[in-house]
């Protein structure tokens, strides 16, 4: 296990139930923050981070909360039970399947919603970590996402404060010196989904470290995840198939009649 | 950093470059492999296997070897420029930019196709593992890929051995006792994500060792990645938007004329 390039990450443990209003910066210096050096990479559930911005709304009805949520429906489903899936873009430019909107583990009645910018959150955290603990750590703000053609979730990166979001090999070459054309790792996301692995979904470990890639830790102007999501100018896949062929029908329909 | 929730990952460093028919497990076991312990997760580039079971294809045009490899497209672009992006469902079911078809690293005039069956590279990567060491390790056969929505590419399982693509809690409650109903990480992908951390995609470092997650390692028998597929049954973008709407077009034109 060569230290060199190894990679450790690890929950922090004993971060208490988040009420709207706590201080994370002062609860992660609690749970283990002292033990933070230079370049690790914090990454927190998006959750803990919407619970301390009071980002609970009432709801006796979720469809509701994430139809407010919702920019723009991408496609939607409904099995044959009655179940309807709706894939939409959020205000952050995201798409996913429930715009963010989460109902678990909050009290009856509510619903909380993402953070308004998770960008600014996880600067704000970092920023706060760096004053108070005088490390140059980075953090990440994680959310749980399904994949267009891939079953399950992991997790992602939807803010990202002091930490580079890609590794940029585009202008690299390979072993054999020939350039690598079209390789940009996400790491911000790689990262995410490595701390979902010691988080749990049940437990309530929602702070995870990650330390090893201290190459990847900067400045608190680097781009944030926000520089993740696909312009709808590059997104191939804007709408789901069966609403794009509606739209079509109903077009080459309207035309063949004109 | 409480060990008992910890993950480590790190790679196995002094992997040769792979020549057709290589033997693997001998490589990995010299690699490195003495220091592997039960519930260990080998997590292997799809290239190195690609090279060991031989899968150089000659080709002169990189474009033509995706198109044999495809059964489908999905979707294609074409930049002002002129450079086409075509998103193909390859025979594994996978639908990624370049059916898999790899160019970087390969001798002048040839491609790389994936493994053949990356579910049976994994299983035999590990069951010669198990043999040869006497440590119960999981395996996972990884590749590069983009998102429909999201910039950049990260690493996913293509083939798994031994070991739980998905940590399934659907049937659990969260830490309030509701269900859970929808949550089912795809721990594979997560691991083949924390993996690329260390791997770096222009050295040589092919093979990472996850170690902590040996809850997710049992037998050779867990269904492998190729359940990570969505069928496309329950595929909301089997077509990229403008093929679908072109599609309804047609079809709409041509039952306003009949």
């Amino acid at each position: 296990m060569p230290s060199r390039t190894a990679l450790t990450v690890w929950p922090l443990e004993g971060i208490p139930e988040i009420e709207a209003g706590a201080d994370l910066v002062d609860i992660i210096v609690h749970a283990g923050g002292q033990e933070l050096a230079d370049g690790d990479i914090l990454v927190v559930t998006s959750k803990i981070v919407s619970k301390a911005e009071d980002r609970f709304v009432e709801a006796d009805d979720r469809e509701d909360a994430i139809t407010s949520e919702s920019v723009r429906v991408v496609a939607s489903r409904t099995t044959p039970t009655g179940f309807t899936t709706r894939i939409v873009e959020n205000r952050l430019g995201m798409v996913s399947a429930a715009a963010g909107v989460d109902a678990s583990n909050t009290p009856a009645g509510t619903v909380l919603l993402l953070p308004v910018d998770p960008d600014a959150s996880a600067r704000a955290i970092a920023a706060g970590l760096r004053e108070r603990l005088g490390v140059q750590v980075g953090v990440i703000v994680s959310d749980t996402l399904g994949r267009a053609w891939r079953e399950g979730q992991t997790d992602h990166a939807i803010g990202a404060g002091g930490v580079q979001v890609f590794e940029d090999l585009r202008g690299g070459t390979d072993a054999e010196g020939r350039p690598l054309i079209v390789t940009m790792p996400c790491v911000a996301d790689e990262l995410a989904a490595a701390a979902d692995l010691v988080k749990g979904k049940a437990a309530r470990r929602p702070v995870a470290v990650v330390r090893g890639r201290a190459d990847l830790v900067g400045g608190l102007d680097l781009p944030g995840a926000r520089s993740i999501v696909r312009p709808l100018e590059r997104d191939m896949f804007r709408l789901g198939a069966d609403e794009a062929y509606a739209e079509g029908f109903a077009a080459g329909k309207a035309a063949a009649s004109a």
